[in-house]
């Protein structure tokens, strides 16, 4: 049997990374999962992405601890900063929001890099989306290419021009409901993922901020009932 | 009197750097210094840097703890591969060295995006030169440039055209000896810098080193005294 080849998968434990965990898989690679704690106001998003991560029996789940929080700047790592609640769709769709972390994709994608190195591996997913989430500058396509082509000149391989790096973003161009039904075929279980920006002690999520509304509407345009445990108070 | 421009200078501690501290400075930037412990295999290189942003007035210094060594790879984290002595520059000229540290420069600089980013700075400085490190790929000009491309899609003010990312590496062309020289020129205390790869518990030099030899060499270009520390045992 050919040996599989390796990937390096950007794990958070939400549903966008784990359906990208599920499309790697699919396609054949041998999956290392890096997840990150980078000053989450919570820790439900690692307990998610370890069970995925078991329950995909990964080669390897690394989570790297980095100090985003030291520079400020986000409702996600800042709790001066409130988590905005109940928008409008369009309201989402408008600048960039509170929520965005300076720089994260980039400083996420650099640690994907640097493993791949050692390990030889050439190829990152990465769950970004290009629509729903228009207003992360790091989610659109021509940042992906500019990373990849950075990719290859920051490297050894790229140097010796052994093999070229590849960032997958599988999730790019899909609407949620489309990754939902493409995560469903793939048999990923959305109970074990952790959406919510705000959910509480006990992990529960709000469904109110941002990202539960757009995945409540992603789970209802496909009719399936979203398998995550909301709170009691929410809608 | 007009307020100045905020830079990120991405500083080790080293020779390198702190020269590149004292070109932002000398070009009016106020300088918001960086260092990480990412796993080096000694503090003296953090110990130095803190010497330098504190000499040269710093708006702020912040040491980032990023772990590197969960995998592994570089002689300069990973302890079980032997830093080489006494090598010939030809020797060095040769490959990647096993003192490369996989996308460290890449990892760096997304830090400094990050923190760019909270500061609204726009200009990040970077000691890399290509002509004594030849051998590290995310030493070179191609590299550097996809970094600064690729920056000014990944961030909001990218995205919001508000301005343009620079990253400037000013030692990129100049020899070992002109960066010295350089230095002189503006103050730059080199007793204060900490350059070996294999310092001892005291932070004295081993002199043996690939970066001692390059130090040294670059010294002795100029007629100058090496004002740092070396070993008793030391050539």
């Amino acid at each position: 049997m050919q040996k599989s080849k390796r990937a390096v998968v950007l794990l958070s434990g939400g549903l966008d990374s784990s359906t990208t965990l599920a499309i790697a898989r699919h396609a054949g690679f041998e999956i290392y999962a890096l997840s990150f704690r980078y000053g989450q106001r919570h820790a439900a998003e690692l307990d998610a992405a370890k069970r995925i991560a078991a329950k995909f029996g990964v080669a390897e789940h690394v989570i790297s601890t980095i100090d985003l929080r030291a520079f400020g700047g986000s409702a996600l790592t800042d709790s001066a900063i409130e988590v905005p609640k109940h928008r409008e769709l369009a309201a989402m769709a408008e600048g960039i929001p509170v929520t965005y972390v300076p720089a994260r994709n980039t400083v996420f994608l650099s640690f994907a890099l640097a493993w791949c190195e050692v390990l030889g591996a050439f190829d990152i997913f990465i769950g970004v989306n290009a629509l729903d989430y228009s207003g992360y500058p790091d989610c659109r396509p021509e940042y992906v290419s500019a990373f990849e082509k950075m990719s290859n000149l920051a490297t050894k391989a790229g140097v010796e021009g052994a093999a070229r790096f590849t960032i997958h973003a599988p999730l790019i161009e899909l609407s949620k409901s489309e990754i939902i039904r493409r995560g469903v075929e793939l048999g990923v279980d959305y109970g074990l993922t952790v959406t919510c920006y705000d959910p509480d002690a006990t992990g529960a999520a709000c469904g109110a901020c941002d990202a539960c509304l757009l995945r409540l509407k992603g789970f209802a345009e496909n009719a399936i009932r979203d398998p995550a445990r909301y709170r009691s108070s929410a809608a």
